[in-house]
């Protein structure tokens, strides 16, 4: 049995950030492995803070008209070989069902390592004319996709997403909702999550397979990598062409809809754990922290009196009548000191303290997470107090990303200084490319750097330097990294 | 392209129920056929219901300690293989993973079932001391299981569902917990889904595999069929056992904890079309309806007045100030009674409607869909009037599940009895039963009926009568029936 008041040994976050996660997913009850190869069990902390993001971005989808549906988890084989870049570039990843009910299955069923392809064959029926678009569909499920090396969170055989498909009758439609679906993981991912990502667009060879044109958010994680932490695909007539999706539009012409598809999956937990921790553990973004605030209570000589109990009490019926997420913590059977590396260890952004000094002076004491600064306040003024202190953290936590961002992003214009930027710690490059994709698969070779997105921002402007691989002309300055 | 305009022919429920269900399922929109053998699609709108049944369950969950975590889709063989009546009730239902990555997998993985195996084995490692109980774990998620023969929602190779999985120190308490659950279930088909089911015990044939104690939700369905609509199993120390899950108790000796596991499916949907519908297609209940209250606007000659729907946006803006789950529809290209029909198929259970007259009066016209009864009443009522209405018709249709469950159950005491009460319209008995497994499997070869439940009102008398089937003295009373 654990002896519970033996601190477990965290590997420092400063030492070894590798090490530091899987200490921290592990000891703050966020997953354990599973035997499943590749796959974790999503604790209740970890699937709280899944919940939290599903109740974030959900009611954004539904007021904009997406609608919640829900497709099979099977398909068919020659569905998914109708797109011919779809299933090359999903092939070497699927888990396939050969028997069933005791049979061997007369055709294959794949585990959906994505839902186009069974979505778009049944988006053919219900699309019949101008008057049935735009087709705005968001389903939230399981997916899985047979990975060599996984992460628990960044990468698993087996992870939660959500995937929303739409069908526009015209490009333009349906390249600005794909842009749309990636405002809405940018705002989730700086409103929300604290952290400041990249955003822009993919190349050509890191493209979704069977889309035109990819959008991704990449956050830039302390040691230097990046997460692809969302991606935004506008996939033109690519499927609707070959799953035979067409419209009656206004003059009475068949037409195929122009579609997106965008996800956001349970890899966006990895990325709040990575870029927030520190030595002493995790620190949530306080709003999506399962546990916003804990309310601990400071036991006197005698033992933990009514009186701070009932105290302590009030505060979280106070906090939670105004919608927080609170927890108590009485276990005065431990000592404080234990009880604070727990939470601390956990992330919760903002702990109260509560003893007889306290409640005789109608005081509470507080400690952030981020800064580990004290201090406290008068209890009637508890509310707003609170309130202040959860958004100060958040703009910590987002200033301290930004900071990162800044820090570990380097412009770079030859290829000698690029390799000496990822000899140890690792950095962003902004580089000025050709756009070829022979030299980017030399870069990727010879540096396991690959292009992660050309900003927006970059877009507008035309690089006149030479790229900084190959010397022949470069056409924008891209962004390189190694990735997870 | 669909005319609109045409109404599509809605088989009667009067006449023949089960191609009425199908016509309603699609019709309504609830539903697709998937190529998926056996899988449907849940369209936004039975999905949308589904999101109610999450809702309304999910925060009952959470009060009572239950925790939602997430647990890996795939199981490895040899973890279904422990218990061995486990492993033999779902073999024939495996839907089994054997390439992955292109490669021949060493070990078989079987798509979940139901999730005892995996979840257990992982329970081990958390329960380690008394104080770690009780442990109480809830997973919504998608199950896959093999079915020979499917019905929309009522069977299907693939559903949703939760599955909540406890551990207890003690066998009562376990057993408190599976009632518990089956308490849940009663409630939100009562006081939610507005049906008047059975509530009982299953028979040791009818028992979940590897359960000590099955209790069941039975709903009686219009054809005189029951409906399994949810299940909790006090498991004992059956898995416990096998997947050596031990606890310290506070003496200091290894206890095997006691466990239950319990679930409601995708399969409620079912139940709620086909008791509540009628003629003119769904019937929701208000408390789960998607959309509660449809509010039409009516053209004058000179089409839609701006008063008339400004009149309608306020009512909309009113009702989901408090909110109510409400729709506008000012679709006025289209005869006022294709909309009206269109609202009655999806079974919204208030309909109001507006005009220039209910503007001038300042007036609001409404239809229930249980009664189709019409009426007024004063605008400034809005809010009150609208809330009496959905309460009426959730307790019209409980009434009308209440009738429906009393008129077709019958007392029989003979085998003559109960096979003239199967003929046609089919009946729920109630019979003298010897709790006979080898009676049972004749009765069932017989007939096609099978132990439901025997209720707990029941259970705590002797049957004096001799079996109705076998002659042999009889346990109890139980309730047979056939079923979907």
């Amino acid at each position: 049995m654990e002896n519970v008041f033996e601190k477990r040994h965290l590997t420092k976050k400063s030492e070894n950030i590798s090490e530091w996660y899987n200490d921290v997913v592990l000891q703050a009850g966020l997953a354990d492995y599973a035997e499943t190869k590749g796959c974790i069990i999503f604790r209740p902390y970890s699937y709280a803070l899944w919940e939290r993001i599903q109740a974030t971005l959900d009611p954004w989808f539904k007021k904009d008209g997406v609608q919640n549906a829900y497709f099979p988890l099977l398909i068919p084989y020659h569905l998914l070989k109708k797109e011919k870049e779809h299933v090359e570039g999903f092939s070497p990843e699927l888990a396939v069902v050969t028997k069933a009910g005791g049979e061997d299955l007369a055709e294959p069923l794949v585990v959906r390592p994505t839902s186009e392809t069974i979505m778009y064959q049944t988006f053919a029926k219900w699309v019949q004319s101008y008057r049935d678009l735009p087709l705005k569909i968001n389903q939230w499920c399981n997916i899985v996709r047979w990975e060599k090396r996984t992460h628990p969170f960044l990468r698993t055989t087996e992870f939660l997403w959500q995937e929303g498909h739409t069908a526009h009758a015209t490009a333009d439609e349906a390249d600005a909702m794909a842009k749309k679906a990636l405002g809405w993981y940018k705002k989730f991912y700086e409103e929300y999550a604290a952290l400041a990502p990249y955003v822009g667009v993919k190349s050509a060879s890191e493209r979704f397979a069977g889309a035109e044109e990819t959008y991704s958010i990449e956050v830039i994680v302390p040691d230097g990598k990046a997460l692809q932490a969302a991606t935004s695909h506008d996939l033109a007539d690519h499927f609707s062409k070959v799953f035979e999706i067409e419209f009656l539009d206004e003059t009475g012409r068949k037409v195929n809809p122009h579609q997106t598809s965008w996800g956001l999956s349970t890899r966006a937990i990895g990325g709040i754990i990575l870029v927030h921790g520190d030595d002493a553990g995790l620190i949530m973004p306080p709003r999506l922290a399962p546990v916003q605030v804990v309310v601990l209570t400071v036991a006197g000589k005698d033992g933990l009196s009514a009186e701070v109990e009932s105290y302590a009490k009030n505060i979280i019926d106070k906090l939670e009548n105004v919608g927080l997420r609170a927890a108590l913590d009485v276990n005065v059977k431990q000592s404080l000191g234990y009880r604070i590396n727990e939470w601390e260890l956990k992330g919760v952004p903002l702990r109260l303290e509560v003893g007889a000094r306290e409640v005789k002076e109608e005081k509470v004491a507080f400690a952030r997470r981020d800064t580990l600064a004290k201090g406290s306040f008068d209890k009637k003024d508890l509310v707003e107090e609170v309130g202040d202190l959860l958004d100060n953290v958040h703009a910590e936590l987002y200033a301290r990303s930004l900071k990162l961002k800044k820090d570990l992003t380097k412009d770079v214009a030859t290829y000698a200084d690029f390799k000496a930027a990822l000899a140890d710690q690792k950095y962003f490059l902004r580089a000025p490319w050709c756009e070829d994709a022979a030299c980017e698969a030399k870069v990727k070779e010879e540096t396991k750097a690959t292009t992660r997105v050309l900003e927006f921002e970059e877009q507008g402007k035309t690089a006149k330097e030479k790229c900084f691989a190959c010397g022949a002309p470069a056409k924008h300055r891209w962004l390189f990294a190694q990735s997870y």
